[in-house]
């Protein structure tokens, strides 16, 4: 599986939460890194280059900060633009139709204000609705999407668990069985022995599986203390 | 009441509905025409003079073409940096607060298909979440918007009856008496008679005046009667 991870941010080098995430993930084959405003600084989007770029992947992620419930300028341009009449929409074939789409979105506020009641109002699945209208336009598969509140005040564990659920998004197959999670883990953890620089989180990955096989061994003693009875 | 229209479209020369509104709206002092495109052509906002602007008006319109389900590239722009912290939001005192803020949206295509089951699955009022969202962080009261669905397939009597309804937008006080709206359409048809131009239109609202004068009297009769017997 090919993954087009399309970013979009006024300020990437600068953005701490933006960089954490990206440099987790460099050198990854089946991952394309596409930042939108260092490929085109002055706004000119190659249109055939996008198209093409689009048609070679297999899930297309769009990451970018959660700026007034929307994405950003630049985003908005390269969706009006790449997915113009006869590639997006006005034609029989859709050249995007069963491709997966996802966000990944950065968000200043806390969680619980998205909702009625909250100071947000809405919650996030409400608010993303222009996104979730574009997937079914284009024939799309949308997938749950990764909504990153408040970085920077996470504790170094949750921290971790973002970055595993965000390496989800970019690489794991949709399936939700726990036989894939484990393989696709497995997997992550062979590709990381490789480089050196990310043993902590190595270690830290090894303990959840540890867990959460020791948590299926437990409830299956249980299981089979009930039917001995 | 004052009214700023920020208007916002890649290509407003070229759009026929947009020149069609416009040239509905020239020399009417209490509303500002701001187009976006053609004030900052390279993008630059000039941040002071937009939150100067919007401090003096007491309606905030947004107009647009509702590509992808949102706004333009700019509009995004002028909202992420015009709205900013500390005037936007993040402050005690909000500068829009008791506002009011509309949306004008010229959709091409028919309104039947904002619905589930329908070809674009939402309806504008989940689509347009964000800007509700927007509303109420800064404290603005959010009028019903005016979707334009189709304008190019309206018939000559639909067109006008949707100018009405923008000149409403901009114009008519919040209230959804008869009275106010009698009196609004008085005033704007005293405005008109100074031009000559207009004369269709004037014929048009004088009919339609008329003929929700004449169902009202015969309410009145039926009225009369129930209570006579």
């Amino acid at each position: 599986m090919k993954t087009l991870l399309i970013i979009s941010h006024p300020d990437l080098i600068d953005s701490g939460s933006q960089q954490y995430f990206l440099n987790s993930i460099k050198n990854q084959e089946d991952i394309t890194i596409h930042h939108l405003e260092n490929l085109y600084p002055d706004g000119r989007i190659n249109v055939m280059k996008e198209q093409d770029l689009l048609k070679r992947h297999d899930r297309i992620i769009f990451q970018f900060p959660f700026y007034w419930y929307s994405g950003t300028p630049l985003l908005k341009k390269w969706q009006d633009e790449v997915l113009g009449e006869g590639f997006g929409y006005g034609t029989r074939k859709k050249p995007l139709a069963g491709k997966e789409f996802g966000l990944v979105m950065m968000i200043g506020v806390a969680e619980r204000e998205y909702q009625a009641g909250g100071e947000e109002l809405f919650t996030i699945s409400e608010l993303t609705k222009p996104f979730q209208a574009m997937a079914n336009k284009l024939g799309m598969i949308y997938l749950r999407p990764l909504s990153i509140f408040q970085f920077f005040y996470m504790e170094e564990e949750e921290k971790m668990n973002t970055l595993i659920k965000y390496w989800q998004m970019l690489t794991m197959e949709k399936d939700i069985s726990l036989a894939t999670r484990e393989k696709w883990l497995i997997q992550q953890l062979q590709k990381m022995t490789e480089s050196t620089t990310e043993l902590n989180t190595i270690t830290f990955a090894i303990e959840r599986i540890q867990e959460n096989r020791d948590k299926i061994d437990e409830l299956k003693m249980v299981l089979d203390d009930m039917f001995l009875e």
